[in-house]
């Protein structure tokens, strides 16, 4: 350092502030009912004539498209409909640009005209990340219509994309200000989709919701069934699928809302996230994310019963009733002790350098492991291995243990 | 609505939280001297010992490459190098995604080991967006080598890529939480690039601190001539460049702290970013970003004398302070009434719906207008064209007005 700079003290600067966000989410049935008014209503109140860019995934298109522009043309607001493939592979830059182009096209501006979107949790992660970038964060309307969109992507501000062989490698915290669910739109939606919505409410339950898992047990596989649709008391007690969506929403929001951005990397909603990152991306197309996470709720269950934190009747009975959900408890990549190892890895990256893993100390609490051994992953990748096959039931981890 | 869902109260979850944002910007003369830790600091204090992604644009590689691997080689930190274009046009997002490809390949985790920028404005806006996006937000080290990075760049908190013919159309608010600034980078910049930074000085100063213009007024020619360079007094009192770059930066930062993430879209710091932006991207690569700054500065000026908010005096002041920094007052187009139009619409859009259009009502101080008319915009391209033609010097706005 030369002389004349040693001869004062340096200059310094500091900015701080805060920035308060608030977001809500809104159950309204009918959402599509020209009558109903919440699809149209902004943010900040009162209503926009400008052109508002809709984005659509193809199923959603093909199932509800007719009574969408319906709705819009019935409420004279002009729209631009952009339809997209929602699938996980399509979780990408490209995707997310072909969204700015289209905002660009519409001449979106910055706060009074919000993209809107319906469609499942892909596209609320592609359209988000457009959203959160365009003019440097605008804010938009989220239409979770699948089961793993409701209870999950709608309560949670992320927004992501895969990037280089990564899950969600890129992505914001952007909540929309106003996310909508509409109980009805899983009329339609496919039973597999509504099994992988189920791996994150069995995650739910686990982590913090005893009453939930007892739920699912008892009306899991019905749930499925009438893929939460009202039976009027055949199938499903009334209010049961009700009390599911709410307790695994309500659970999500108090998990999220002292943490929204992550500064506490020891996140009890991380269950189920530590491995199956990399099992997801190494396995597609073939697994669905709530597939994948339903596989590793057993796995770090294994885990926790290796160690003692759970009895072996507890892993069985969260095993059976993943089963009991239709998700298959385990797949041969959980069984891959390097891959095993190499997600494992990935995450301690993610999580600056700690494992910081969720771990059940029963069913409804956990607690975070920091000292997780290779011997101990390869231990639990040899009783998911007796998993893959369908019969007959493995001993339980006491034995293995 | 079904008569089930109509019989009980729509479920509803709020979400609220604040993010707390705090960032310093350090004057650190000696910067690269291996002997000054500064560099390699943490912003949560400490030091890291894993690899560090180390980005350089070309022009700061070829004049510091060496003594910047000497650096870190004393220190015995491993980096990784990128070295990138630093031009107005390499804002692309796929300068973003080969700064995120890097990141991969270091295994750069989440808070520790931050990247680190050396380099011009573009290059501090490419390699922002990145961190903002990697992993949904990592920390990341700012050190700006040109003058508008040190007194504009350094103190925002964008990030920024132009996109569809558009400047900044994606970007992201993600302030380094350590910027450092180390003047005697400016000594090797070349001359058009000091005039370039000199254009958002001029701004700083018209809108908020009349000191500021009497010392571009008195010494911009011998700053711009020394590139702020201490020179024993031959061409400048000592102190001048230190109160020049800190009046710049502390104006800046005053006019942030409040309104960081524009909540507020009436800001004095857009003057001279209502026009200029289209300008810029139409002119590529013939204007510098300060350069366009500057001249809607003076363009701004007239638009001021038209309505009588200034004196014809104070725009002539104006315009050969402009002249006297070496920048030209004007462009052709600036001339453009369709292309001036055409941006100002844009602009609205960006400030959703409304001009709120910086307008000087003095030097140092803004009203905002919101009712200015084609007409006018057109009689000041009339003056904007006069302009042009270096001399004789065209009358003043109290006759065109
Ligand atoms: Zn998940
Ligand atoms: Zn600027």
């Amino acid at each position: 350092m030369n002389a004349a700079a040693q001869s004062r003290e340096p200059l310094r600067w500091t900015i701080q502030t805060q920035l308060p966000v608030a977001y809500e989410i809104v159950e309204t049935p009918g959402l599509l009912d020209p009558a109903n008014p919440e699809l149209l209503r902004l943010p900040e109140g009162g209503s926009s004539t400008q052109v508002r860019l809709v984005v659509l995934d193809h199923s959603i298109d093909e199932l509800y498209g007719e009574r969408i522009r319906t709705y819009f043309d019935a409420n004279s607001v002009p729209v631009s409909y952009l339809c997209m493939p929602g699938d996980e592979e399509s979780k990408s830059i490209g995707h997310v640009l072909d969204v700015v182009t289209k905002l660009n096209e519409v001449g979106t501006n910055r706060l009074s005209s919000p993209p809107i979107v319906i469609g499942g949790g892909v596209l609320a992660d592609v359209v988000g990340l457009a959203a959160s970038l365009y003019r440097r964060g605008i804010p938009y309307i989220r239409v979770p219509t699948t089961l793993l969109g409701q209870v999950d992507v709608s309560v949670a501000a992320k927004t992501g994309i895969n990037f280089g062989g990564y899950r969600n490698r890129l992505g914001s915290y952007s909540p929309p200000p106003r996310t909508l669910i509409d109980r009805e739109f899983l009329a339609t939606v496919p039973h597999r989709q509504i099994r992988n919505g189920m791996g994150e409410i069995l995650k739910m339950a686990l982590i913090k919701d005893l009453r939930l898992f007892e739920l699912l047990e008892e009306h899991g596989a019905d749930l499925v069934e009438a893929r939460f649709q009202d039976t009027g008391g055949a199938l499903l007690p009334s209010g049961i699928a009700d009390e599911v969506i709410g307790r695994a929403i309500a659970g999500m929001a108090e998990e999220l809302q002292p943490n929204l951005w992550e500064k506490d990397l020891q996140r009890s909603v991380d269950y189920g996230h530590s491995f199956s990152p990399l099992v997801e991306m190494r396995a597609l197309p073939e697994l669905l994310h709530g597939e994948a996470v339903a596989m590793e709720c057993v796995f770090s269950a294994v885990l926790a019963a290796q160690r003692g934190l759970i009895t072996g009747a507890d892993l069985e009975r969260i095993s059976a009733a993943t089963v009991r959900l239709g998700l298959r408890p385990s797949h041969p990549l959980f069984c891959d002790v390097d891959l095993l190892s190499e997600a494992l890895a990935d995450t301690v990256r993610h999580r600056d350098g700690r494992q910081n893993l969720p771990i059940l100390t029963r069913i409804g609490a956990v607690c975070f492991l920091n000292d997780l051994s290779v011997a101990e992953i390869a231990s639990a990748a040899g009783y998911m291995g007796r998993l893959l096959d369908p019969a007959p039931r493995p001993a339980t981890p006491a034995v293995i243990g």
